[in-house]
């Protein structure tokens, strides 16, 4: 029902931003060139992962000859998954393509109209992802709940959702900052041309890196974190009968799926609140996005509590709700005080780039590792009051509560790339300075909602994988809700048993391994863009003086080929080595395994997106024309350090979010299989 | 016994060593200052260790009135530990110190004798850790090991020796990075004169800076390391002979002290066998030192075969021996691999230099990352033996096994920093050129065995902390030897109870935040010493020409007061806060915590330190004359990139190694106190 009325809203910010007008001719033919190359990427994207979704499907179709568990019905809803995410992504995406123009149009009339443009642009993003979301796990459960597997159905649907969110996320991240820092080293660096100069080939690029990676990327990072969380709150409902919260099977699976109806609606609220007046200023409009993520939040809760109040035995499952909705709010907050130049610590990068590139590194690196605390300590405070009130099936409500709100919060943070561009075609096309004012604010705005809403995605990604592994726990037999009641668990499950160690030791290099695949994909990606870049001036005549037009399109080209090409590696080892630890290790060291991996991920992501994103702005406060502004030593050093955190944030770090959760959902999806055996050795 | 022999031998070589010509007058001088800043800051230290020494002893023995196995002889075997450490420390780099110089005077006779003498140097931090820990617990066992308390007293002997580590690795590390990052940047960077120049007030500081932190705090570190393993593996008794692998408890005690008494005749062996002819080459002489620790590999297995086949019902313990003997050596072969630029990894990182100090910083971030695994496999793997063969005793052996070849590891680590030392004494004094290209190799060879010792290191605080973890479980009841034998455990015990999830991802936070604070420290001492070398050109007429003396004094008094201040918050944070989770959160979560600090220490530690090795080599293989060569633009980024690796390599990574040991000997000290109550919340 409250998929329906998300799906209406997307409809009507359609139809409001069709509406709108598009712009100069100028405008049109930039925007229009970035929507192409957007298009042209997606096409190829969702060409590559057809291959790879057939496959799988033929797999968990041969596997139903294994168990009955699995077969076709799980194959179909893998399928379903993939096809509603790459149906979101893709909607949200093509919506954010055209919004960017229509934002530098809309800002020329004013601030409110611009912010009201691009964030419902963005926010088409934000309520097509929970509404798509929530409307295939609802078609799933009204056809199949009455089938006895239904508990291993539904991870599959959760598997392809996660597939394609792995594809846009990490080919999208590696093709945005390759395009990125490609445009910047050779453009402002080498050439000493501005920042999206029409002179640069690769700033189209540029421009749709920001939409593939920050949009379609981030849409189905969290449309994945929307539904796992649900599959994994669902497939706990033995846990919630066993302790007592619960009397019957249905109420277990309806508890989440009404919050998260509830949430919808509350979103839709919060979207319609979201405006400003016309002085531009920092603190309404963030003012402004606050109120609309605020009134959602406080919705929610109440909603969360009528639908617990009246389903449940007790209050318990609300706590653990409510928990999850604050931890997800301080994680946002948190993320922004260590990477916004209002604080401390990013003021003292920027200070410490005066002694040069080595120290803004060190202080960048620090400060990024210490960042990690607050989120984790949000995180286990949320864990302890959900375990305390409603064990395991608190743990997954936790991540309910944090995600519910997701239609706002999404949309606060796909706003951002659609300022971006429609500041970087402001630049292009040279409209008026006031306008560059304007759009400046929304994307100075759009920075910080960037960085808030990466940590909340970190943190959702790391409360639903645990809950996956929860669920994968209950889902092979490691833990049975009678085990829960009498605490008489297996040796295997031993926190200190070898197999539980192994894995978890091996499961912690995952992260870091992957992240250095992704983080040299995006050097091969900058240096072909520099070659390619270099020889459009060399050859076409007139470049420099502006009088003949770059290539645009070939660079587009490269970074899509070389995108794909980069991303297979590192998404192939995410799904074979979970498989591999299972079948010969066995399902204890698997899950000492995903735990392993849980832990150094979600460090390391909180670090390297917290790092990135310092630096990013230390750079920007030195560019402000502190401690020598451009041009000075320091600004130098604060290049290099921005340059190191750009894969490590837009990159690596928010890959590590897919990675976590699908190596989770594939062990869950391949519990009926490991259920039979303990390993090889 | 062999203590003794280890004795012997280290008086030997001191005696050797004093014999040896001191060198020229002008050598003599700067080795004088050197060895004046050394002790200053050891003595220093020492006095603040000795307040929270005694805080800590009194605590200990108040704690006897809560539990009869605690009290006034853990009390003593506490401070006799710290002193065992504190000796230990002082011999090594009391002896370091004077060797630096008459390296310098036994090159200018030729190659060997200038290995010779550098090793020897070294040597005596070797031998004095494994006979002065091995001699410190036999000593301990003949006075009180029919005292029905005596495994709770041997922790708090490994407690003591692992404060004094604490201490000498992380002041030392602060002390040694910030004095080399002030000296060279001040000097080289912004005034443009030679490294080593004796015009540079804070040159002195840096050569002590190396013998503080590598040689004192490297040897108490693996003292640590040594100790604690042999009493993770005593503790353990039990569960020994619960799978029946000895048949009394006193065979399970005298098994890793046999293993380690005949690990130090083969170091001695090892040590003698050093030798190379007079062809400066590479290879020659690094084939000299692998002669010297591959032979007491095979004479340790060798020996642990001949006490195992005697002493124990099967020979499962001996695999466990070779399986951490043989992980050791190829961990320490691991980080060759990725540091060295005679391999791809750092030859890449040169190579990315061309394209600027981002993606330098990128490259060797993600080397670091990537480099994780091997050491992760053969950990993994040797666990897997090991626990196959003799469970929680046999992991505790396995690190028996890598630790009893130390006395000749260590030497051929120790042995870095002298030749270095005697580099920079070469230079500042301008010794003939044939001089400086014998110590220069000597210091390449260093720096290869720096890298590999590090590796060494890192492995056995890992694999000493993973057995100390099992001590702990077994001391605080948590595992009972009926347990593991039956194979019912406590649901607390259990991976997923939220408790230990809980304890783990709050564990999990402790390495990042250490090293966060680590750095920034450095980065304090940093610029407080730029600001003196520049005060001192300032006042002082005739310093840049030559004419006049720098106040060396100055800088080393600076450093040492600001590392012991700097010191103080990441070492009180280490040792009180698994004191706070024990008693917070209870037995379970602490175990849940010593494993996650483990899990992301161990992968930290490794990047970290390979990150920072891979930086500094691809740095010297540039101004070795490629890509540009020395001044170059790739040069520039270089150096941007050893900068920020330095403090990773030689302050936080090293650091972390005794931050997990301590933390989980902690725990094992303090088992007695938490059994009786399992959190307060």
């Amino acid at each position: 029902m409250a998929g329906i009325l998300g799906a209406a809203v997307v409809a009507y910010f359609v139809r409001y931003l069709l509406r709108q007008d598009q712009g100069s001719e100028k405008v049109r033919e930039v925007s229009e060139a970035i929507k192409e190359g957007g298009l042209a990427f997606i096409h190829r994207e969702y060409r590559s992962l057809l291959i790879v979704v057939v496959l799988i499907a033929v797999i968990l179709g041969v596997l139903g000859f294994v168990t009955p568990a699995l077969g076709w019905k799980a194959a179909v809803a893998f399928i379903f998954g993939a096809l509603c995410s790459m149906g979101a992504g893709y909607a949200g995406m093509n919506m954010a393509l055209r919004t960017n123009g229509r934002t530098c149009a809309a800002a020329q009339e004013g601030l409110n109209q611009g912010l009201r443009v691009s964030f419902r642009g963005g926010a088409v993003m934000g309520m097509a992802v929970v509404s798509i979301g929530l409307l295939g796990l609802a078609t799933l459960y009204f056809v199949w709940h009455k089938d006895p597997n239904f508990l291993s159905i539904i991870p599959a649907y959760g598997t392809g959702a996660s597939l394609v969110a792995l594809f846009a996320r990490v080919g999208g991240g590696i093709y945005t900052k390759g395009a990125d820092a490609g445009s910047d080293l050779v453009g402002k660096v080498e050439a000493g041309i501005p920042e999206d100069d029409p002179r640069n080939a690769a700033v189209i690029a540029d421009f749709v890196g920001d939409n593939v990676g920050d949009v379609c990327g981030m849409g189905t990072d969290l449309l994945e974190s929307y539904v796992e969380t649900v599959i994994a709150t669902m497939t706990l409902c033995g846990v919630a009968m066993a302790v007592g919260i619960v009397s019957d099977i249905k109420t277990a699976w309806h508890v989440p799926m009404l919050i998260m109806a509830g949430g919808i609606v509350a979103s839709t609220v919060g979207c319609f609140l979201v405006r400003v007046g016309e002085t531009v200023e920092m603190s309404a409009l963030l003012g402004a996005l606050r109120r609309g993520t605020l009134s959602a939040s406080i919705l929610t809760a109440i909603c969360a509590f009528v639908v617990i109040y009246f389903l449940s035995n007790n209050l318990g499952p609300f706590w653990a709700v409510l928990g999850g909705l604050i931890a997800g709010v301080l994680m946002g907050e948190s993320t922004n005080y260590f990477t916004s130049y209002a604080y401390r610590p990013t003021l003292e990068i920027s200070e410490a780039s005066t002694a040069g590139g080595g120290a803004t590194i060190i202080r960048g690196f620090a400060n990024g590792m210490m960042s990690t605390w607050p989120p984790i300590v949000f995180i286990a405070i949320a864990i302890i009051v959900a375990f305390h009130f409603a064990s395991f099936y608190g743990v997954a409500l936790a991540a309910v509560g944090m995600l519910s709100t997701l239609g706002v919060t999404l949309a606060t943070d796909a706003y951002g790339p659609v300022a971006d561009n429609s500041g970087g075609i402001t630049t292009m096309v040279g409209l008026p300075p006031q306008v560059r004012e304007r759009t400046d604010a929304l994307d100075s705005l759009g920075n910080t909602t960037a960085a808030t809403g990466k940590g909340f995605a970190i943190g959702a990604a790391a409360i639903n994988s645990l809950g996956l592994i929860l669920a994968y726990a209950v889902a092979t037999g490691i833990v049975t809700p009678e085990m829960i009641t009498t605490g008489a668990f297996p040796s295997g499950l031993s926190l200190l048993s070898g197999p539980v160690v192994v894995g978890a030791i091996l499961g912690a290099v995952m992260p870091p391994v992957f992240c250095a695949m992704t983080m040299k994909s995006v050097g091969v990606i900058t240096e072909r863009i520099i070659d390619e870049v270099r020889r459009q001036w060399r050859e076409i005549k007139g470049l420099m003086e502006g009088t003949a037009r770059p290539e645009y399109g070939r660079c587009v080209d490269i970074c899509t080929a070389e995108a794909l090409k980069q991303m297979m590696a590192p998404s192939i080892m995410t799904i074979i080595i979970p498989v591999l630890v299972g079948v010969i290790l066995g399902k204890y060291a698997l899950a000492g395994f995903l735990i392993g991996a849980l832990i150094t991920g979600f460090v390391l992501a909180i670090t390297l997106n917290n790092a990135g994103g310092s630096w990013d702005n230390a750079k920007k406060w030195i560019e402000a024309g502190h401690f020598g502004g451009k041009g000075s030593d320091a600004h130098k050093a604060g290049v290099a350090g921005d340059t190191a955190g750009d894969p490590m944030k837009d990159t690596a770090g928010p890959s590590l979010n897919i990675m976590l959760k699908l190596m989770s959902v594939i062990s869950l999806l391949l519990a009926p299989v490991l259920v039979h055996f303990s390993g090889l050795i």
